[in-house]
């Protein structure tokens, strides 16, 4: 035990989530040692963080105002909506520059296991998306694992009779990547997905 | 990238030692979804820890006051100095509760690849806290490496001269652990330091 405020400050990183006792005290050292203004800015931005961020009231992203940047985006297609579980996954498909529509972010993936059901995931709000008639294709981007599947499964159930066009990332061998270490679920799955070659 | 404050506090947090850029995301959005009271609490015991803690005049260990909590303890035995590296040694040791003498924090080891010599460290403020004769025993507990060894070393030569007992913690096996997992310098250095069965 460290004497009060150094042992307080280990016990509240170690409430983050990938942070153990033993890394929580390596942070607390070098907050020790850091620049007192490099301390005030963390803690600054946590405060401002919590003050400023909400969540967009059309996609469900992180925002900074009541629509976040990508809905607030004129040139971004409005009949096209990608659905992902997170807003992290935004971050990741953003990175790629291939898509020019819009998100939604479902907060999560269907799970009977951890309880979550659809009624917990914003699809009510994808439901008030759609109802106006702009929207004419949904991609399905929710992460490539059992609950993900699920969840895509179960919004193609609900969305294709709507005459919408409905699509689901492609699974299969990552690019980069060497075969003899794919896993055979992801082998299966490009067998599945196997295009004509040369295309 | 994410959207303005947001952004930040990931690149704030990925500057910690031991955060990856996954891994402040993750504490990020964590935080996002935190009581704001929760939160609060860590910025405060930031800005407190940089106001408040400091390092023990006499021993070099982390304190909230002009001296630490051990070196103000009159129960804690003058005469025995266990010298350490950092702070966090002297909270390994307090916790086997063997040890009822002071400590004496250097601030590091000897290490020529980092540059670190036996000026950068807290050697001069143990030698004046020999000064009055009252010390008689000195334990290093310098860690079991390369770096911690030279350490030792450099202040065994230092200090026998002095007319002062001075001990070096013993290197064997981990107890619990298992013989055949031992690495050769460990095995080693069992052999070395056995003793008299039964003992």
């Amino acid at each position: 035990m460290y004497e009060g405020v150094v042992q307080d400050l280990i016990d509240e990183l170690g409430r983050l989530p990938g942070v153990g006792p033993k890394g929580a005290q390596r942070i607390a050292f070098h907050l020790l040692a850091a620049d007192p203004a490099d301390v005030r800015r963390l803690a600054e931005v946590l405060l401002e963080v919590k003050a400023k961020a909400r969540f967009c009231s059309v996609c469900g992203n992180v925002a900074e105002e009541e629509m976040c940047r990508i809905c607030r985006d004129p040139r971004r297609d409005p009949a096209l909506i990608c659905v992902v579980e997170e807003s992290k996954d935004v971050v990741a498909i953003e990175r790629t520059r291939e898509f020019r529509g819009r998100y939604h972010v479902l907060g999560g993936a269907i799970s009977p296991l951890e309880g979550i059901g659809p009624e917990q995931l914003r699809i009510r709000e994808l439901l008030a998306r759609l109802e106006d008639g702009s929207v004419t294709e949904i991609i399905l981007a929710t992460d490539p694992n059992i609950e993900g599947d699920a969840t895509a499964a179960y919004l193609t159930r609900m969305l294709r009779p709507m005459g919408l066009q409905v699509t689901r990332l492609a699974s299969g061998l990552p690019v980069g990547g060497d075969l003899e270490y794919a896993d055979e679920v992801t082998l299966g799955r490009a067998f599945a997905g196997r295009r004509s070659a040369g295309e």
